[in-house]
């Protein structure tokens, strides 16, 4: 029983209740009722609809307070102002605080964090591979993580039981929580998500206006990503740079091969293309 | 009452009974009750199953013998065989039978067919923009066409009440129809459909296959149409080569506007590029 009360989620503080850490608070609702939410955004509006959605408990607009207050902290923020955010707050937060992220890029963030961050503070980086081109509270949803991949990107100097503790947070949500290296992360992420996001946005951005009333389901389904934000979009492929430019040079490449087949008539190698994407594609289960 | 028996449709045959021309067969199904509907393919699994599910009244397996049997016959076959499928069909019909089709190319088939089609036989070409990944008419949908555009390329060659007959045709399916010279959707085409598809398959195709679990709903989306069927997609990037090659260099010259931007650190340019692509992204009406 003790043991049980002591791995508890006493008060969490969400830093950031957009759609991610507003789907985080829902869900911790739906998953662990006796956890006291607090909620902390510079957008007053986005923290007025959080706790009319009755997705946090109380709000604040002190990130270093809020943390003073809780046993772990959940930062969803933009991922260029982080690292400063997790840094500020664990100056103010007690011993054995658990400090986590959900980023979309992992190096700098754990890098930046691990160079300054109080040893008695514990961080763990990490990445729910969920979300929607939809921003805001008002789009958060309780199911956003289940049955999703969470990465945790712990490093030599990571508590383990810190580790511990953020891996069944996500769990309790529903997700199925993955180890690996900020750097894995980050190469990982350039194909499945950077690189892609930055394509949908060239093929959305070249389609002349008049022609966006014969843009049908194909169109619509390359291209949804491109409503995403762009501020938040210039940040992450700033922080994973190196990654995306070479994730890029091999889609390129493979576009090259492309318009070689097209433009000498081959059109067995054009299907031989095809078919490579096409089994990649196949490949991936449980398409939602 | 004479006018309206003359317009309505007493036998449609339809050639190639897969995703499009099953779904196009279980629309007239529920939207005109007294056509009698003839079912071609090579394929003798996706007759029987076109018959089992109701999408056709009969099977056949010669086109000739089916369109000299029709007031109306849909071409639904693989882009580089329409043609020659047509203009076989051709020298059997009935004066005023009307030949159509749905082949996502337009230039080389309407001109293909127009040079030796015989003169009281009547082609309009046509492309509903509508379709999936799935393939086969047990994929087949009623509902498919509903809400749809479907372009009829019309020549100066075009027999106008063929025109007013296909359009009518569409348009009791639920689709809305315009119209356009075949080299007009085709330039169009290469920028909505053909480029996405080489796109999404080049994206699918780098992927490197152990990341395959990391593929989150951006990722699917983004590349969806890839696992459409290579045979019939390589003869569509074929037939359309030159436009989908220009429609090709514009993207390019995008991305290489991106990397300029990454690679720089130029903040600034990488959100603007965004922004354009989410800007023309969200003009987009009617997801679904």
């Amino acid at each position: 029983m003790t043991r049980r009360r002591d791995m508890q989620l006493q008060t969490l503080a969400i830093v950031g209740v957009g759609l991610i850490g507003g789907s985080v608070g829902l869900a911790v609702r739906r998953c662990s009722g006796g956890t006291r939410i607090i909620g902390v955004d510079g957008d007053s509006a986005a923290l007025l609809c959080a706790k009319e959605r009755g997705i946090v408990d109380e709000i604040a607009t002190d990130v270093r307070s809020a943390t003073a207050a809780a046993d772990m902290v959940l930062f969803c923020t933009p991922v260029d102002s982080l690292a400063g955010q997790v840094l500020s707050a664990a100056a103010g937060a007690r011993p054995g605080t658990v400090l986590t992220d959900a980023g979309s890029t992992k190096s700098t963030i754990v890098n930046s964090v691990e160079q300054r961050i109080p040893s008695e503070v514990w961080f763990v980086g990490g990445h729910p591979l969920a979300g929607s081109e939809k921003q805001g509270p008002r789009h958060a949803d309780a199911e956003l993580f289940r049955d999703r991949v969470v990465v945790l990107t712990p490093t030599a100097q990571t508590n383990e039981q810190a580790i511990t503790r953020v891996t069944g947070f996500w769990q309790l949500l529903g997700a199925r929580v993955l180890r690996m290296s900020p750097e894995a992360h980050d190469r990982a992420m350039a194909a499945t998500s950077h690189l892609p996001h930055l394509v949908a946005s060239a093929l959305a951005g070249v389609l002349p206006l008049e022609l966006i009333g014969l843009a049908a389901s194909g169109f619509r389904d390359t291209t949804r990503i491109a409503a995403g934000d762009p501020a938040l979009w210039s940040a992450i492929l700033d922080a994973n740079r190196d990654e995306t430019l070479a994730a890029l040079t091999r889609f390129e490449d493979r576009l090259k091969a492309f318009r070689l087949a097209i433009a000498t008539g081959d059109r067995e190698a054009v299907r031989n293309l095809l078919a490579a994407g096409r089994e990649l594609r196949t490949a991936i289960k449980g398409d939602r």
